[in-house]
């Protein structure tokens, strides 16, 4: 049994963690970390857990951690993990950052758009970004996981084949993604009041938000040129899900069957990785509570474009679940192993 | 491997049986069934079964069916069941009906409720109520299960203990219940359109709704006594979710310790019955996805009436999970297996 | 034109009632009143406002309001109202107060569930319960007007006509809401974050909600008996909207005619309460926006009981719309001045 | 009074219309057309209208409706005015079609896209596109307005300013765009009901949705140059709202004041048009119910684009209010006479 302690368990994406390793078969959860609900039964945060998860929730003690468990998930605002982290503790323990501390290899990238100083820049270089279907043999020998954002995931994803092939002019990307409201958090705002977001739909953080350098730089590797493009995300009323409809220049004339013939080469092997049949589009709604990120693209000729499309669920592979893949992979685990839910609809 | 059919696969609770049949880990699924949908793949019915499922539907053949697989679920519409089945299918196959046909023990009542003419009356006798927490021994000898409705379930299994000690007065039961829009089927009415049911709340079926004479029947075995009482349900806008409000007056001069051991008597070795703790309503969100259900009370002791309330989700325990349950009882496998899923919250 | 100033103009009563005066004609609003947002405009608080209300929020002066308005609206927390009126305000200026500070007659009852000391009970006797199809006459001559809570009046309105006939045992009535969310304020609270209203349905305040007292009182009233009923509320995941489903045994045996007699000769004269049609619900969808209450009734021979149902906007005829409806009978305007918007659907 | 006949008012947008309508002041509705409830009374098929609304249903007669009213508008599937225009009714009546079918000048652009024979191709030329704020002086005079559709309504309007001052590059421009349910009409089919919409998000008639050519025809107009642009469509779960997030490069570096100074400079003098302040984003909340189209911009210096973005809601600015704006400018009344109704929050 891998031992796993989370900090911040009691954020929605810990939550999924939290349900996703109770259901995992060869983890057990030392330590449900919550600074807000120190000492607090984890079922009174979250009652769906009832009856299934007795333990209280402790502080944020990371030394302590690194000494009792396997593996940390650090699933807590920007900052806290390269405040905590050392080498120390990488010496002891598996570390799967969910927040962005260590996703962005230039350290004045991340400080300009975060707004904060890096505690602990001198891990960057050794961090892997963990987005497995693209660096999965680096990650298995990986101490220290930069677990990707949930609108990078699904951005790169869609993307990376196109981009990668060199069929799409970099210079002319768009991206625009739409995300349901857990992805906002569960901080009491009246921004995310149910009030506020019923009935809306709304851009946000646009020409700004932070996810955009980590796209970038993502596709600047896929393309092998330094990308600059637009992201704009938007606030959706639902629950979980996340959509990106990506717009780009074609650099050469290629026929349906052509680009299809790259998402497959690209992605058949891959279990959570669904290249969907022509001209059906990615919907929320057939990956809600699965680890699958749906894809598709069309071609117009009209105007000599692809829109590529893709969909899935930004607590899952957006976030707890492609920690787990993650987590997987470090221990030699299968890969899909506790990941194998079959999405949940209506 | 017991092998399974089902007919009226693409319903709601047809397709929420395929998930969790899918995953249960000692059946296969050699039939789904759906006159509507014949011939087509699967998953072009129900995207989120794309790469998960490559068969294709197949019309209602009970007959055919009963020589290939070890049960068959009916997902059908009132009626379907009673006119397919016979003494020759069940000497081969069990049945577990998820449909009305076979709950009422008296063939005029549910004739009058439901407005048809019973088909096949002679195996009504012999159906089992397959209401795991109260017939459990029963179920495990059947060969035919009446899947109990979605209603009855939460509204019987939330009262049940107090009618049985007599500490409620069964002539002054009501029962408000509230619904999520699965319940109301796949059928394409006006009536359960998006922007018809989204931000709306109403009653329907008041004072004739068809499961009144089913919990009325359920609850009279547990109290001995003839039960007439009133059920009104309500469509909420959700997806997933029922939740129910009971009210009645108390025989006698109870505390609430003594109602929680009640309580706690007849269901604390029960896997999927949870009794909350003091003063923690049931929720459906807490339920989702889930086999349980979340009971709890309150003593109003101005009124004299103790309020009694449920909470579980229509598709699982109110539908596919119970069947499953079922399955799992007639053929001896553990009774919780395939059913452990964590409630998915948010 | 009657000058208004609004105390508490920042929630979301504030703001529909900012909304409905706006389009009155006859008045002119001249303070938005709102501690949180002193010295801010309006519309950066409520942008739907934009280029509509060019004001800043001021802070709850109600000395300085008094010599300058002819109508303070006072949509605040309970006890404001009570700590901020006296003597000379009333003498100078007409008050209607949303908050629950003056609508319960014993200040023992009002304290006990409020778990406050009342700060100038000397008012209580003056002023009028402000539900306008009851005490229009009384309302006309009032100089301080207790606008009736949202719950209580949707459910009186339903329940009225049979208590005042007598046709109902009041021994046995029960009364089970559905409130949409608004009715929970805008306050930053975990509990009513999108994602966990959304796709929720659950009862609270189970016995003890404060509005059961006020109800109480005013079906004491129109039954002439001391009134103990259960009243519990449910939030439900929609914006706007309250739904009463209220249970009582009949004293006697009635035909459906007599009953909608009965309601008609209530309520045939009043333009906001709609008697429907045999058979028809009243769902809370017909009337979002409007001042109306939609109400009917089922009787259930088998049970002996009648349903009484009732739908409202709960910002409106429970909040706003009622407010603006005392304000016309109080200044002797058209009952309906300002408040004969038709419902919006969907 | 004017004299008014809706043909097709069972639809969302004809019942949008004739709440509109209702509160006009100026004008009598003297036709509820609908072929698929002849003979039933109006407020059967919406409860809103109770006791509003005493009229029944009458046939889809045009000839007949032409003698008996001034305007006539049809808000009906495609092709159905095109079949029962002629010059005799024109001669008449005023039409303002809701429909595409005199939206686009060149008719085998219609007929490639729409996919039908027009019936009436004589009158294209002069139909009048009834964007009001784009061709006021035109539509005074106009016999026959082309109603725009939703989509081209706020794409337009969002972008007109810099697409007539040159300052976009029209061959880069894509339109992301997001609507409510409604958009999708009242039909009864299982892709619009409630479970399959509602936490979802999904594109649809990417690269093919027949508003594409209605938009690049005006901003053609606007541009003085033939454009080809990408438009993609997606379904919200929520009733109402449009929100369009466009993207284009900029032809020359600006300031955020001039092009801020361009955009008041088009609409400062405009009722229906808000130009929000800098950094504010337009959300649909903020106009749902009223005519009103919130704009902004933001520019991107990194990548040299500036993303327009614009909120309205559809059935009303998109559907029944422009309507209700091009009879005001036909008819002589104020422009905004009936449509200064406040934007109605939460």
């Amino acid at each position: 049994m891998i031992k796993a302690g989370i900090i911040g368990s009691t954020g929605y994406a810990g939550q999924e963690l939290v349900r996703l390793l109770l259901q995992h078969g060869d983890v057990e959860i030392k330590w449900y970390g919550s600074r807000s609900y120190i000492d607090q039964k984890y079922y009174d945060v979250f009652h769906n857990m009832f009856e299934i998860v007795d333990e209280t929730c402790m502080d944020d003690n990371m030394e302590e951690l690194a000494s009792q468990v396997d593996v940390i998930f650090t699933a807590t605002p920007q900052g806290l993990c390269a405040n905590l982290v050392n080498e120390d503790i990488l010496s002891k323990v598996k570390i799967i950052d969910l927040s962005a501390d260590f996703r962005i290899k230039d350290v004045n990238i991340y400080e300009e758009w975060y707004g904060i100083k890096h505690a602990s820049p001198q891990f960057i270089e050794e961090a892997v970004y963990g987005l497995c279907e693209i660096n999965r043999e680096m990650i298995k020998g990986a101490r220290l996981i930069a677990n990707p954002g949930c609108y990078p995931t699904c951005s790169t994803l869609s993307i990376y084949p196109l981009a990668k092939e060199g069929l799409i002019d970099m210079d002319t990307l768009i991206i625009d993604a739409k995300s349901g409201t857990s992805g906002a958090g569960r901080g009491a705002k009246v921004a995310n009041l149910y009030c506020e977001v019923n009935e809306n739909i709304k851009a946000y953080g646009v020409a700004t938000h932070r996810h955009t350098p980590e796209i970038e730089e993502q596709l600047s590797y896929a393309s092998g040129k330094e990308v600059k493009l637009n992201f704009t995300p938007h606030l959706v009323p639902m629950n979980r899900g996340i959509l990106v409809t990506a717009y780009a220049n074609l650099t050469k004339e290629v026929t349906y069957e052509e680009i299809k013939a790259i998402y497959d080469s690209y992605y058949k092997e891959e279990t959570f990785v669904r290249v969907l049949d022509k001209d059906v589009t990615p919907e929320t709604r057939w990956v809600e509570g699965s680890n699958y990120v749906d894809v598709n693209f069309k071609i117009d000729p009209r105007t000599n474009r692809v829109i590529m499309m893709g969909a899935m669920d930004n607590l899952v592979k957006g976030a707890a679940g492609q920690a787990v893949q993650n987590m997987n992979l470090i221990f030699g685990l299968p890969e899909n192993k506790g990941l194998m839910q079959v999405p949940m609809f209506p």
